[in-house]
């Protein structure tokens, strides 16, 4: 698969709201996410596959999503950016509001060995 | 200076138009530019301060820039994004079009080492 097939094939399942599945589906197993500041006030690097998914159940289990927009792909050799705009509330807060950032991967051999996420600090 | 710091000085001077400028202020000697095709039939990937100079001095001669909008800068680590949006006319065709463009820079040493672009081919 072409890098401009994978950022295909995840964009497609990030619209359809399966930020589980597509993680399952091509994180590398020693895949790294990189957030500016930590989410929940751990390491802003998480590394590995388990790493990963359970950055992503946490992130789940704390918010609702009431909607997602999905702006790209756009690939440039074997990274790509999409804008995500992320319409959520906060459990915790009960505060809604619009998420929006962009997130760059890299893909190595048909999967995801990083991503990088940059937005505004909230 | 951090990265945010030459990050808010790059999107000062390049809100300002002055790109020329940003890269002989910013530009490592071997800092690299990476394009998702080659915009203009050469190699998507340029090498070193003196390439970089090439291929800006051909885009503002082959482009009349009527407008410039900024968004960011966004930082992670040593790199940042910010999305371009510049109103122009290429020369050669009269025609006029938004170019709206992601862009990735990454920093070593206060200097830019890379950067990248995301856009949908034209």
């Amino acid at each position: 698969m072409t890098t401009q097939d994978v950022a295909d094939d995840l964009v497609a399942m990030w619209k359809a709201g399966d930020f589980a599945g597509s993680g399952e589906k091509y994180w590398a197993e020693d895949a790294v996410s990189i957030e500016p500041v930590a989410p929940n006030g751990g390491d802003p690097v998480a590394r590995g596959k388990a790493a990963l998914r359970g950055k992503g159940e946490w992130w789940a289990g704390a918010h609702d999503v009431h909607g997602v927009e999905v702006e790209g792909p756009f690939v440039n050799g074997d990274r790509f950016v999409v804008r995500f705009k992320m319409d959520v509330t906060q459990k915790d807060s009960g505060q809604r509001f619009v998420m929006d950032e962009t997130a760059l991967y890299t893909i190595k051999d048909g999967k995801i060995a990083e991503e990088a996420y940059f937005y505004n600090g909230m």
